[in-house]
């Protein structure tokens, strides 16, 4: 299982420095989760991983379910030894991929019949399932599966979906059978206020040794999402972790960092990477734009990783252009290191009680 | 410039140890040279080479000539650095992807006309510009632009074909302005014996510090290649390095070098890897095969690779079928590893004077 302390609070805003301890290693808080859905964090090894200081990765379940099979996954040892990761991993629940890919995906109180993105196959997770599935991953910290609800839904449908996912969460509860798995609850309850209260005191009657908060930074405006973000996340326990789920830039990791959120996950640094699309301090730059064709310099001159040390923007640039397997990786690995970088320059902050500077992260990296 | 000593004759073969020094460092031969069309081997870094013991890396001139330039790479100092790599580098005339890679391009005395392969714009290579693009990348050994001759081609179209091929290498040493690349010589003649003896004659006539064997493995049955190669080599200076282009196979590096040869490259390792086809002691195995599904041991239990060491077959097969761009790397560098180990173990039996394992590499190694 797992134990989280408060180390110390920030007196500038409702930041905490924490330290998260798992079976498998200490998470130091606010922390960002690198996504590695199909069991790799795109393009990188573990190796990559551990050299810019990730300490929790997060597995999508609905991807390992569908390939190459949780069972599969199980029968080799787990996640962490299928993909050489002895680290702690976070896995979600499925849910959001089983709607976010699923146009036609049917729910009933039972779980959410779907069809496979890769090959149209039928598929059933419940609550139970999904319980199941996690424990065969075997991950450190599993989510219990819940329903999004859309941004635009009104608010009788957010209502109804809240108390849908309060009901599945008792079950995903009451199904856990491993001892040694940190189950963590999901508040939902879209854009209102009102519900978000509702459903983080359902969450926590139920009891759960960390908190998520879900359904955010799904296409509602930003202020919206930093709106519900500050309401929610003082209403979970000041002495568990408190999980705000796909987000997101660098600024939102400060801003949701100064209402006592203690970790995050999103995709936005390594798909951006990908792309080209490169954080800097003073930014983001996008590679393949000419301006860089013939610049000598890297992409950030004080950056300690790999990448930045060793090659230019010129060069990089030539990579993506040419549609190197190089490039993927080289940018994955700068993206990544800028956002463990963040993180333990918030970490600081806290540690040493100085205001984080919004003004400056406000101006330079909105992501 | 370069010096090259041998070191040891092989009793047992026409093979040679050797050392070629160059200014950037030395290189054990009979060697092979990865592949690095676009200034990057590709999925690997500069580090990843060092680490299976790369000495020397193989440029192609006609695609960085196209992209990203070689104007731009010369105003970056150079292909070493504009791609991190200070050691040893190898680059080809454009010769042969002028003509693979165009089915219109037009030979004149001149040079060739063509269109690129990339956006269809029309460019013209002549001997001295290819000299002029090669100095610009600042390879440590360049190479003579040459036509290669269709392994069709009769008796008569070869013998015209080899007449203008030494008519270029002589332009090709005039234009060369730079003292510190060495350039070598290709010796044409396709599949004729008596036009490889009238090439190689002509191309030492004009003198260079080495001396390269083209026009072979483009169809050619491989016994006809082995033929010609065993009696082209041997006409070849002895004191001077035979590099034979473009092969090949782990037996032909075998067989070839047993004639003589000291360089070869080949994309083979790495453009099978990338399709999940691994080289392993007992032959070739396609990790694609639903036979490795659930395999729970490294693609070669001895094999001292990153990949070996740390993935199982399941994992590597997952990540294959899944496209994750970290199968391409980790399984370039297992068969990356392989070819050098290959190397290594040929040139040991060179220096310790025992027999190559023809037996054992003709029944496991048919690439």
């Amino acid at each position: 299982m797992i134990h989280f302390e408060v180390i110390k609070k920030h007196s500038h805003s409702s930041a905490r420095l924490g330290l998260l301890t798992t079976a498998r290693g200490k998470i130091e808080t606010p922390c960002f989760m690198p996504v590695g859905t199909q069991a790799t964090v795109k393009a990188l090894t573990p190796d990559d991983l551990r050299g810019f200081g990730a300490q929790i990765i997060l597995g999508n379940t609905y991807h390992l379910y569908l390939r190459p099979g949780h069972e599969l996954i199980r029968s080799l040892g787990g996640l962490h030894k299928f993909m050489n990761w002895p680290h702690p991993i976070l896995t979600d629940s499925g849910g959001f991929q089983v709607f976010s890919l699923n146009e036609l995906a049917k729910v009933s109180e039972e779980g959410v019949a779907f069809q496979s993105h890769l090959d149209g196959s039928s598929h059933f997770i419940s609550p139970e399932r999904s319980i199941e599935i996690q424990e065969a991953l075997g991950a450190d910290i599993i989510m219990a599966f819940d329903e999004p609800t859309p941004h635009t839904a009104d608010l009788g449908q957010t209502e109804k979906s809240l108390l849908l996912t309060t009901r599945w969460a008792k079950r995903c509860k009451d199904a856990l059978q491993s001892e040694d798995q940190a189950l963590f609850g999901i508040v939902q309850g879209g854009m209102f206020p009102e519900l978000r209260q509702q459903s983080a005191r359902q969450i926590m009657d139920i009891d759960f040794p960390g908190y998520a908060i879900g359904g955010l930074s799904v296409g509602e405006e930003k202020s919206l999402m930093y709106d519900i973000t500050g309401h929610t996340a003082p209403l979970l326990p000041a002495n568990k972790p408190r999980y705000l789920m796909g987000v997101g830039t660098p600024e939102d990791l400060l801003q949701c960092s100064s209402m006592g959120v203690d970790m995050f996950d999103c995709v936005m640094p390594t798909r951006n990477a990908r792309n080209g699309s490169l954080f800097v301090k003073g930014g983001r730059i996008n590679l393949r734009n000419a301006q860089y064709k013939s610049d000598s310099g890297p992409i950030e001159a004080d950056c300690p990783c790999y990448t930045c040390k060793n090659f230019s923007r010129a060069y990089l640039r030539h990579l993506l252009m040419a549609g190197e397997i190089l490039a993927m990786r080289l940018l994955t690995l700068h993206n990544s290191t800028f956002y463990q970088q963040w993180m333990a320059s918030l970490r600081k902050a806290i540690a040493e009680d100085v205001p984080f500077n919004l003004d400056w992260s406000d101006q330079i990296l909105s992501g």
